[in-house]
């Protein structure tokens, strides 16, 4: 067995498609053997220095995108209840308290479960009660953890994150880069496995 | 053996990604059983509808676009060389070609043709140079068909096309629409083909 090369995962808890991602990467990290190494930015910062935003309110595309991931979560058994709300009033709080966990060892637990909350209790990340639910059922203090994530090292950290990002950048969320190669949307999250595995993109990663 | 649903697939000419469907589309029609009804659409007219233009010059997702196909081609086996011309000049004229084409009998083999050198050989969808060598290739005389897809009714039954692809709100290409599911994009062919045959998307379209 070759070793497989590791994977950076980036993303922001302000992303509808990167729960998918977040649902089962921890499956994929345990199946396949891959590192995965966990990078929240702030992509919203991004999104406003490029005048962008791709998920208008109304729009065709916007509908689209939450048919397209109520079919996906479908096919990968994750129960969702859609539309949920969006987009979210604070992803730099929510991100922020993402990084926090990872640092501390608890990020990947959490992740999952506060997409949960969104998509299936539509309690949008960053918020209160999606903090106080998730970081309950995960074991962590709300109130430990609220604070320090609003402390400026955490923030600081994310905005060198953040910086990383557009240095690299990247336009979308997640993305997955191995070996420079970048791969954008949880549609490519295969692709980037194959990579990782075999430095090409074959029609099953495995 | 079920009888699998017809799928409706959008598209323009103007569109990179639909390279990629329209090279592999003819075999998953024989392979699948499934009938793929082809309906060419003036998108760019759409877009300035929109004031939306997907992939800027220069901008980093045009750049990962040109990547993200080239590793999906070699996963297909589709041979390319990238970049190629892009935007192209004349989409409406290749348009009209192409569904010209499709009323005729001779545009499912015609499209992957002209793809073919728009990607490999650098010569535009829709310019003389890919029109005059594509149609010899299929054995279309050049002259006929370029004089019959710039008259006026060809023009107008593209235009109505269009008003249609208004109508369904289409945002992108290629689009299969299938029992009224919207699927965008080539990496969604496999799931409007589950659909087709399942009523669901599955993780094998099969």
């Amino acid at each position: 067995m070759t070793t497989a090369a590791a994977v950076d995962f980036w993303f922001t808890m302000g992303s509808t498609y990167t729960c998918l991602t977040a649902m089962r990467l921890a499956d994929i990290e345990h199946t396949n053997g891959i590192t995965f190494r966990w990078h929240p930015f702030d992509f919203r910062k991004l999104l406003q220095e490029m005048n962008y935003f791709p998920f208008p309110a109304e729009s065709p595309k916007t509908a689209y995108m939450w048919r397209d991931i109520e079919r996906r979560a479908a096919m990968y058994g994750i129960p969702v209840r859609l539309p949920a709300p969006y987009p979210i009033a604070d992803s730099f709080h929510a991100n922020c308290v993402a990084l926090l966990g990872l640092r501390e060892g608890w990020g990947k637990a959490f992740i999952p479960v506060a997409y949960r909350r969104w998509f299936q209790f539509g309690e949008e990340n960053g918020g209160e009660p999606n903090l106080r639910a998730a970081l309950a059922e995960i074991g962590q203090d709300y109130d430990r953890v609220v604070e320090t994530a609003r402390s400026v090292p955490v923030r600081r950290e994310l905005e060198m994150q953040t910086d990383e990002a557009r240095r690299l950048r990247l336009f979308g969320s997640p993305i997955f880069i191995v070996d420079g190669e970048i791969f954008w949307g949880d549609d490519r999250l295969e692709d980037a496995i194959s990579w990782a595995r075999h430095g090409r993109v074959l029609r099953q990663a495995g």
